[in-house]
């Protein structure tokens, strides 16, 4: 058996030698604890599952076609598939454009290896989903970051300073609605501003949408920055938050020149997307019961997001300030400055057994602006226990606050 | 829609700009042409997969478990399975030194950017399965090769001499049975003395080993390396070749201590394995069907290899050199030097219909030994199709000689 002298002995890749343990990681554990209630993680309600349409449409597949575990080219099914549900957001695309993946984190790990030069440079956020960090950090990047602001996202204008200043990111990474953590949906303003920036600078954006389709009011849907821009936004996909994340399949859109190096970079990485996981999802969306799937989500996951906000105004101190959000699973919240939410996690956890994710897990850099945020996902947890946890979160708050 | 020109404009990381398209991905589409005889690519055979256990398994699983869909942390019941295969490799490890990955392909590009620095030095085999190359490609490593004898393997006495003279590699790729292309096992001495040099210089191998369970006599098996040094050597293990590759669920047993590093680097390139596959797969051990399964597959691709074996002798010329394997799906043969073997590919599928790997697609750098050479797979067709398509191809070599 090995010691630990041997593994110190093992001679690791640099970036390697600063590896910690993800928060995430940390958390998905507590997140299936069952006397807990989690807010933490960014999971779908697994009660939702179209299990019922999946079970008959895997059955199918599995006594229709003898091939279905047997390796295979890229599903044409699944891509036509996905060519429509892109027409949901205003995205006109062909079946070649489309680079199936394993989920969008694969999408991203992928794009930024073949965008990203070992020490090149990408501009995000300064409060942005840590997954994009993960994606490029054995790249050793230098990372370019820019505020956001909580109603209308991303800071434009520090974007524009940076290109004008001479910086040329291989990419700039965004999330057009639904934003991770911060719930926001980037205005149509600076949609056009960003993609004219890049387009004129020839930068592309890597546009991040796993909750573009988990919409809650009609009215306020904008079309993704893709839809904007065939050329220079790079779009990324997933079926985790609309199907299943078990099943761990997204897209990229792309243009189609670049096709042939994602096989062989892909090829590298895992052969494939998992072939069987593909053809299931194509022969469930035959059954044509995802546009009802969908409606359903959004109807339950707006009520959630409704029972949250209304627990936040009942629960919490006045002075804790959040924002109306239309996508996704998360509302974003600013607790007064004193209280530092990671000390807040653990007494949460402790005195409480209910748990977030501390603004610091999605901080970029030296920037302390998230240290008393939190970030609150409303998706998993039904009306009850959504109630139920704001409460005991108000009660460690109140505490906090009186210390 | 983009133009070329704008593709052009995309800059891209330097190593992408030679990217080629792969020769796996271009024979798939050949393999898979209902008229053609691929020998081709590395396919189990769809016939034998365990469709009805696999499909009650899955069943079960969506009806018991309603988070059977769900994110999860790694399915340690499928690692205690894992555990319990690894035992007949010789190896005794524990569940905590088992990481579950998207097939034995990932477990190679992890365990690669993990321990690689960009244009850091790795030591292969200059006739070697090429996904090892495009896994380390996108680091621009620096390749030493060896040469391998085809009834023994690897050379370690060039391996020796490499690292007696100062260099040392962050990792040695070896194959220690059913080798692809070579179809040779390594010898048991040669194995020992790579172990052994690995912990004197403190240099890991990395041992993939996705046929090491499909043998064709019990009286050759031999250890892998894994069970001679639990330490220095990294293992990595594949479902794909024992149950079906398109759930694409395989697994590296390291060292405990690596398993931090390796769940940070995967959850920034794919989150995780996809769990739904992770615990579909335990759930068809938890019938007890796999070790059945497992021998009758090696009955029936020993037959087929047996098969093979024959038709070369009848119908390929005599000059045509080739040696037994034990192990895995491949035969490889030696065609007379003036015979190139991707012209013969390009003849083959024209006049005749059938497909093979030709030997360069294996080769490193400048190695001109594989051009006469052929990889010919003897699992994906049954004994009817290979006595036939080897009857094909000896009519395409018998050309090319007399020409």
């Amino acid at each position: 058996m090995q010691g630990p002298t041997t593994t110190e002995k093992i001679a690791l890749a640099d970036w390697a030698q600063s590896i910690q343990q993800s928060t995430i990681q940390q958390l998905l554990a507590v997140a299936t604890h069952p006397g807990h209630i989690s807010f933490a993680l960014g999971l779908p309600a697994a009660e939702l599952f179209p299990i019922e349409g999946y079970t008959q449409a895997t059955l199918q597949l599995l006594q229709a076609r003898p091939n279905a575990l047997q390796y295979g080219m890229p599903e044409g099914g699944l891509k036509r598939h996905i060519v429509k549900l892109m027409e949901l957001r205003n995205v006109s695309c062909r079946e070649e454009q489309v680079f199936l993946t394993a989920g969008a984190q694969q999408g991203i790990s992928l794009i930024a290896r073949l965008l990203l030069n070992a020490k090149g440079t990408v501009l995000m956020e300064e409060t942005i989903y840590s997954g994009i960090v993960q994606a490029i950090e054995p790249l050793q990047p230098r990372i370019l970051t820019v505020p956001s602001d909580p109603r209308t996202g991303m800071d434009v204008d520090a974007v524009v300073s940076f290109v004008e200043g001479g910086e040329r990111p291989a990419f700039i990474y965004a999330i057009s609605d639904g934003h991770n953590p911060l719930g926001v949906s980037l205005s149509l303003e600076k949609r056009q501003r960003l993609v004219a920036l890049a387009r004129r600078f020839q930068i592309p954006i890597v546009e991040d949408d796993p909750y573009g389709l988990l919409w809650y009011n009609d009215e306020q849907v904008q079309p993704s920055m893709k839809a904007l821009d065939a050329d220079w936004v790079f779009y990324l996909g997933s079926f985790s938050k609309i199907l299943a994340p078990a099943l761990r399949v997204g897209w990229l859109v792309v243009p189609e020149q670049l096709g042939f190096m994602l096989s062989a970079l892909k090829e590298g990485s895992d052969i494939n997307t998992a072939s069987f996981a593909q053809r299931s999802i194509a022969s469930y969306m035959d059954t044509g019961l995802l546009p009802d799937h969908l409606i359903a989500l959004r109807k339950e996951y707006s009520l959630r997001r409704d029972t949250m906000v209304r627990a936040i105004q009942k629960h919490f101190p006045e002075s804790a300030r959040f924002h109306p959000v239309n996508n996704g699973m998360f509302l974003w919240v600013e607790l007064p400055a004193k209280i530092d939410t990671e000390r807040l996690l653990n007494t949460a956890i402790e005195e409480e057994c209910v748990a977030f994710v501390p603004g610091s897990a999605f901080s970029m850099g030296s920037n302390s602006y998230a240290s008393h945020c939190m970030r609150l996902n409303f998706s998993n947890c039904n009306a009850q226990r959504i109630e139920e946890g704001i409460a005991r979160l108000g009660r460690v708050i109140a505490r906090f606050l009186a210390d």
